[in-house]
């Protein structure tokens, strides 16, 4: 049985996905800017697929722009927003446990005379609002915020964040990295306060080599990429149609039957947690199970914001959902709001995460070290060391992702792997 | 009867092409820089596709950025260069003709402080080399000459051009827009003296959204998209997979049986060229048939450059290869150099290129008016204005792009056509 638990590197297409790209590569196999009638329905399917996917945002499809991918549309943004709006200011806001795919074009443009701000989160990798409201100020342009980290699946409070933001300085762009977070929360970018909002098509079951960039409307934002002027200038380049519409039939699908694929996605979280409670060896990072965040003291929860987590936006929103395969103690809205559906992030006393992930690959599990984005520059995780894990902790976390595909029956599985190989391998490992 | 005569704005996906896509969506769909073997499969995918095309330029696979199009490619190599090169200089040069993947960057880098020389074509759209030799100085830190022009055809002599930049500043960068001229000619950047050279998949019955940039080693290329650091630093973002072996695919079709597959569309254009010239309201834009080239006067042609012509690089290298479709008085080596083989660009006496089009589009039969590439800004085409077309010819001009799929049955259908509607549509234009 091959259990792919890696879901937050990369997903596996959907068969529509596959036969609306199809379709695409021989039927509608035009260029979107030629005059003729094989142009204008290529043109139609990018429009299609653009109003689809606004759809799910509730916004119009004019303000979505196709991009090659997340990095790109993290890279449109930041760069894009930056250019546009220097004049204003050259003051930028993000948060230390940013993708790459944010933190790099931040670094960049600290090297281009930017000033940038960089968030501190606590032991649960939340930042923290009074902070965020003391950075801002009056050369403010751009705060990036990511709402689902992809490394420990901590939920980012980007509500409260715009408000906060836009309370400041009305002028200044709120980017929200939605890459982990499009598909897994309800995400209304207008009611949220955001600007400008990344999303990736294969982290959703789409294609690889696509993404969106949303852009609300009036937004100032400059091209980072020039040519013949297409998708309004803000994205030369001939449209890669197929790609485009596997985006967003992927995006159509993730939003259908959306409770039920959360809750789905939730119940497989909860019984991985429920199981990793019994190993003394495995300490989970970020938020674990809601059965710790509801009466029980969470030892290992940062204090403050404990009350007003669970009053906030996606706990609200999801209050009258209940899931039945959640356990019956706790209301799955409760940590909806914490933690994202998908993704639990550990640390195995005494292994090492390089040869934890052999061992479990050694018997078809695939799980990522950290982060697979990222992997090219085996670093150490930026995520975890800003929530405080120590050196031995850093080298032993694997980061278990969820996706609609997978059963309870595989997380049993992975949890008596688990069970078997963390106690022999640690014993293995010198002192 | 659908007539596909566009292939120059798009080309539709081999089936090849795409079964290689669908086995890397269903099977190799792992994230390629995860550290298990579902990531080390796809990641093998990018390599073996990096390989077959590496193959093809006579380069080696580490040589190659794989980009999301051939925007992005030349995006990459004309940003890339100039950042990481100005300490040496700000001097760019290109020519008056390029696509605005070239032509914008250029601008928006004039705009940054840098200088671009602009060089003029001739009547044929050909570049003067004695211009160039005159244009690069100590300051020049790039040049970038198309090989094929996508609106007329013209092949530019770029081994002459590499040669004569290098022996004046032996630290020029020079990059050529392959865009149009990938698997239509031999292309050997090495040999060739190119440093830098962009390839689109979807102009070669491969996906779109995917290209592909040639970096010579040691080139000093700084990235233009920052995030994981993947593709050796200089194109992050998680590699997209099954483009990227489509595109190999794609590459390694282009060369198969090359020779036959070029002598094809040597005869298709051929034919065209020769119905075209009974016609006395249709003049082709730049080099028009072999005929004209071999012992008869071209009273279109500029003196000056036809017996260096005739014995440049692309000529010589095929000086062997003889096409039995090709007319006989004449050897298709001789226009190989001038022309390539799969564009023919025309100026109608009396018909807005517009109107034909529609008409042409009402029989099936699909064109471009000038380039689909950029017909969101419907400009005046640059080059037919570079090559001195007034206003008239301007507004009046088709390209017919063949590809491999067509058949000599189509040219004519096409010649038909045009007998039939360009005389009745000039009557009813007003004068």
């Amino acid at each position: 049985m091959e259990i792919y638990f890696d879901n937050s590197a990369t997903t596996r297409c959907l068969k529509s996905v596959c036969e609306v790209m199809e379709h695409a590569f021989f039927q509608e196999y035009g260029n979107p800017s030629s005059l003729h009638h094989k142009g204008l329905a290529a043109e139609r399917c990018v429009q299609e697929a653009a109003e689809r996917m606004a759809k799910t945002l509730k916004v119009s499809p004019k303000e979505l722009i196709f991009t090659s991918g997340g990095t790109e549309a993290d890279n449109l943004a930041i760069l894009g927003a930056a250019w546009a709006n220097q004049r204003a200011g050259k003051h930028l806001i993000t948060t230390r446990i940013e993708h790459p795919a944010v933190a790099e074009p931040m670094r960049y443009l600290e090297g281009q005379g930017f000033r940038v701000t960089w968030l501190d989160v606590d032991a649960k990798g939340r930042i923290s609002l009074e902070q965020l409201q003391e950075a801002v100020g009056p050369e403010t342009i751009l705060v990036s915020i990511m709402q689902v980290n992809n490394e420990i699946g901590t939920v980012e409070p980007v509500e409260e964040a715009a408000r906060i933001i836009k309370a400041k300085n009305a002028n200044t762009l709120f980017h929200v990295d939605a890459i982990q977070s499009y598909g897994k929360l309800r995400i209304l970018p207008r009611k949220m306060g955001v600007d400008l909002l990344s999303v990736s098509g294969h982290k959703i079951h789409g294609p690889k080599g696509v993404g969106m960039l949303y852009v609300k409307e009036k937004t100032k934002l400059a091209p980072i990429v020039f040519g013949g002027g297409h998708q309004r200038g803000l994205r030369s380049g001939t449209e890669n149609v197929p790609g485009i519409a596997g985006l967003g039939q992927a995006a159509v699908e993730a939003y259908e039957n959306f409770e039920e694929k959360r809750a789905h996605l939730s119940a497989l979280r909860e019984a991985f947690l429920a199981g990793l409670s019994e190993f003394e060896w495995a300490h989970v990072n970020g938020f674990g199970s809601c059965l710790q965040h509801t009466g029980l003291k969470d030892e290992r929860a940062d204090g403050e914001h404990s009350e007003a987590a669970w009053d906030d936006r996606a706990g609200r929103e999801n209050a009258s959902v209940s899931s039945e395969r959640a356990d019956g103690e706790h209301s799955e809205a409760a940590w909806d709001g914490l933690a994202a559906p998908h993704i639990v992030s550990v640390s195995f006393d005494g292994v090492r995460s390089e040869v934890l992930l052999h061992a479990l690959e050694d018997r078809e599990i695939y799980v990522s070290a950290g982060s697979a984005c990222s992997s090219h520059k085996p670093a150490v995780s930026a995520t975890l060391k800003s929530i405080g894990l120590g050196r031995k902790a850093l080298e032993s976390t694997l980061r278990f992702s969820f996706g609609i595909e997978n059963t309870k029956e595989e997380v049993s599985v992975c949890l008596k792997a688990l069970k078997e190989l963390v106690p022999m391998l640690a014993r293995y490992t010198r002192h």
